[in-house]
């Protein structure tokens, strides 16, 4: 557990080098945060739910940094609206990187001296995936900040976002039946995967393979996104209002559509993945192809059948709580529970997912129009 | 079917009758519709479905009509935005009440010599479920409108909106198993009930009886609406945002806790059936007392077991497409489909709800937040 | 003035002939007020400035109406939001009329035995004038109604707002000098044509005539509106944001442009006086043509060399106070003072205006966007 | 110039000495650009103005820059709109610097070598004067962000913005009369300085001394922002929707009212000058007094009878072209001109105006809501 968590915090700092002192700071849509905001966050995630609990006679590094680095939590206090986290260029990035450090070393040593707590690796195991996560999230951000900029800075160009499909796409039929859904067992998993429990399945069919760009091009160049019968409502006075013609990255220009990756702008290869469609698009797609999206439920039945974890998957089901789910008791009860309202569902995992993150029973969610995370569209019918 | 159709048309008219001109015309806000645009809208929905279709050399009664009254059809063309509805004084309500009575006469004939037409009587019966369900909505606006008056006006001091229960409140246990959901056989429902369809369930209780105005006041002086641990992220943001702190037709005055309905303020009755919550607050309550809303399966399968039918029972359950949904053909298939996002379920049927109109398998929809609908609560754990 | 009095109450209740029931209550937009709160908030007016004032045990009409019917008077207290006043369907228009009715009968018996009560008589005349000013704004009103109602209908085929210049338009030059602005003598004025006072002119040229549709037509055929060198910053930023591309009630159609009136849609004719636009509209016309607008001085000092009434003249002049302005004592000091910011001052009268309504010292104002005004445009270099 | 020209880009470096780099890139509000924006937008201001024309071969040091740093000069074409401009971390601070050593470089040799040309001083002069402006707004912009941050950071303590009077406050009296207003003769001044010309003046009285803190305080503890009746309509909402309830920097804390400087928060001094009010919050206090504010004319004639340039004055006038007004040929023509609405004239300067940069002339324009400069207020009668 040391070790693991010694990685996860030097993996966040790796993260990091290739960025400029200004890259930290900047917060172009509220839902993106500052890179120096995520390596404080996490870093006051360890401090107040375990040191200041378990270290004796620790006290806060800073007193104003809860009021700063707090993300959400309500039972934990007052803090910085969300959308203000771009407004500080105090503390300094520097100031940032001493507080992590004071604090994976205080926690180094409370983990040496105190692992025995029985209470205590449960909640540094919350704090590694909660880091894992906002590492994630860092690269999101990053990737919206770069893509933003008219000058379309490279972050990292040996980093490939692209991906392609080994297998030929094919149904894969799965009977109907009772299904056992849910984390089981000793690993860890979020509340939200949570209490396991059966559901019954009408037989389905799901495809081996996700969608691709030239998949979405043709959708595109039929006019999708100009026919309403294709979209929910909503979706449909989202499209009009921002605008939206085609995928987040993509742009088109002389020489044919292009798509910004942490790379940078590169021509766009219809026999890749297709990547940073919201549920909306990618329902309005299946809607067009005479098919639909899978329920969380499918797609967990059906995932071992096929290869996952390049792209978050987009489901049709609501993020809503299993039966018997339980919030964890306190502040933590605030990660999960009060946000299954109004998102939906993705499944797998996606090429910014860090190591050892993600499971077949993980349920990431999102608004049904964000297209920031690297999503992608598997069809069920 | 003529005479449930005949019917129809004159109990729309009948629950005119109480209103001024005046009352026919205003919108004070935009998901409620004035009065004149549900006569005029449910009319032009029997006019371009139904007679321009089937009645030969039908020509449209006023050629601006579809771009007023159209409500959201996109496959029926350009339309008044909903916002401006209330913008329009012309045409008149006598105007309207010609339309009418137009239609009416037009759509009689039609039936009393074309019934035998296949196509047809499907078509004339979603109509007359299209007009009962803009019945309750014409009554829930009304309600808007006059609750939301300085002067509070009496729609109809004869209408007891007011409703107890006569049983004791009780666990009722349903076991796990295998049940089967939504709409079978010849009777009318709409296409978001189908197809049936088996759903496992783990065993549950459900109660007996709806949450009283009592129940609720507790909440409240407990304080419920200033404790965010019991309220979603979004729902929390809106009652800081709209400063709600009670029910939606709840007054404090000097004399204590009144509630308005369409036959006026009346002192608040801590043993009737709580009215007009939205998801939010049910949601949060039923946190408070420990419990949680049922799904809509488990409400569908429990409900032989109680009496409802008195307010729209808020579910936990997102709306979503049944398995194997198929939306009906051409511009009907925008009539519930489109909507399945961002909504929450509700069960049962209200005081305001027509005859004949609700069902064990009907599915209404609201979003989380709204409470212009006669909604209850129903507490399952 | 009791003549002066039941003459003016009646020609309120006289514009209000053509109109149906519906036509009272609405409004589309937060600056148009309901027809039914013109009639009912003039009638406050003389009922809570006099009637409560002087007549002996006078009570109020009716305990809610000065909530519902207070303008904008905080020394008068709590208030409808503006933007509601269209919410309310009741009270409903009989009942305003009926108001009138008691409040002029009851204010003539005042006058009838107290008219020598020197306090009275000058708040009598500021209630005549009120009532006519608002006579004008409910013309305006009912004409943005009904021009933005998509079945364009007629007011008053009678009332012909459309008018020529019998002569032609040449400059008229006034040499520098000394002149005297603002008003002086027994006549009625508002506090905000006072004091007169010496202002200093540059020697100038003003024309004779109002800018025509023809030589706005001819603004726009050559790009006005797409060209920003010739725009205020924040007036490009509005024509940008609502999409303006020509006057008001103009409208592009298959016959050529036409032009909206109290009297109907009607072809646009070149020679008539250009109408309803902006003061952003009217600068930017002026700086394309290489001139300017006057200033609300320059234009006083001129009047008597050209016609003026048919329009509200737009000026450069920002509407501040005069030197030694003193606001009225009370509640009537809202009356003015606390609208000089942010506004442009139009003088002159409007085809619209309500006779002996109007002066050569008179400022009217609006803010340098609105246009549902009569207004019109008159350069100066 | 040379020298004149290579002290002033110093200047505005040096101001920059204090600043981490985190600090060149946030805009916490619209109105607020980034330090690193002012550095690169005065920069291409000398490019495009000059380089470009009058420097052979001279080419764009980068073709990105012009999009990037253009502010709003229609005439040079696409920007990044202004609400952007914090979302942008690249260019680095870096990058930026050297862009100004090149075109810092590149305009002294074409000084050094082209200085006869007679239309290339003007333009120089003009760019130094741009660039001492913006010197200003970099201190605006960075009290605000630095002022906005929860950790209130020191920009400069040796920098003392506390500023006290010498003098007793009296009514300095002025006779009517015709006066010349206006910039005339060799010095620089702006085109919105000019025609100078002849206003005519009532007599007027005006105070020697600015309001204090302590006067303000009087205001606050008197209710004064609690009134409605001292403030504008539009003040009035300004007030209540943004909870305004004292001026911009001013903090209740414990231990009594302090206020934020550029050298950190202190306890408020009641001796010292008032900063940091509207214009709307200094009609108030004027009104509140029984006074009123000068107009420009008025400041313009008295202000050889008071010690000025601590704060910029607020006056009653609204910013508007004087008589025979000239905009500037081509891009620079916008530099003034198209502001000349629903703005306020301040007069003389602040604490934070460079030297020579401003004179008795100098018209400085606000929103009447504005108060992130360093304002102040003098009585008039």
């Amino acid at each position: 557990m040391i070790q693991e968590f010694i990685e996860t915090r030097a993996y966040s700092e790796k993260l990091c080098e290739p960025l400029e002192t200004e890259d930290f700071v900047i917060q172009p849509v509220e839902f993106v945060s500052p890179v120096k905001w995520h390596l404080a966050h996490t870093t006051w995630f360890f401090e107040v739910f375990i040191l200041t609990k378990f270290k004796n006679n620790y006290s806060l590094y800073n007193e104003d940094f809860p009021y700063l680095f707090n993300s959400y939590y309500e039972a934990k206090g007052e803090r910085v609206v969300r959308a203000n986290r771009g407004n500080l260029s105090r503390p300094t990035v520097d100031q940032i990187f001493e507080y992590r450090t004071h604090v994976t070393k205080a926690l180094k040593e409370l983990l040496e001296t105190n692992s025995a707590k029985k209470e205590l690796l449960p909640l540094v195991e919350i704090g590694i995936h909660h880091e894992k996560q906002h590492q994630e999230l860092l690269l999101m951000d990053i990737k919206y900040c770069f893509g933003h900029n008219p000058l379309l800075p490279v972050y990292n160009s040996d980093l490939d976002e692209r991906s392609t499909q080994k297998i030929d796409p094919d149904w894969v039929k799965i009977p109907e039946g009772l299904y056992e859904i849910g984390h089981k067992g000793d690993g860890f998993s979020y509340d939200n995967e949570t209490k396991a429990h059966k559901v019954f399945l009408q037989s389905f069919e799901i495809k081996s393979c996700l969608v691709t760009n030239g998949d979405f091009l043709e959708f595109m160049e039929q006019g999708g996104y100009e026919n309403p019968l294709l979209w929910h409502a909503e979706a449909w006075d989202w499209i009009q209002e921002e605008k939206i013609g085609h995928p987040l990255y993509w742009q088109k220009t002389n020489e044919g559509w292009k798509e910004f990756h942490l790379s940078g702008l590169k021509m766009l290869d219809k026999s890749h993945i297709l990547s940073h469609v919201s549920y909306f698009e990618a329902a309005a797609f299946a809607q067009w192809k005479g098919c639909r999206l899978p329920t969380e439920f499918e797609w967990e039945v059906a995932q071992q059948h096929f290869e996952w974890g390049k792209r978050w998957e987009c489901t049709e089901s609501a993020y809503s709580p299993y039966p018997n789910y339980q919030k964890a008791a306190g502040a933590l009860g605030e990660y999960n529970g009060k946000f299954m309202v109004n998102q939906k569902v993705f499944r797998g995992g996606s090429g910014l997912t860090s190591k050892k993150h993600t499971r077949k029973t993980y349920r990431n969610f999102f608004h049904p129009h964000m297209r920031w995370q690297q999503s992608g569209v598997r069809l069920a019918k």
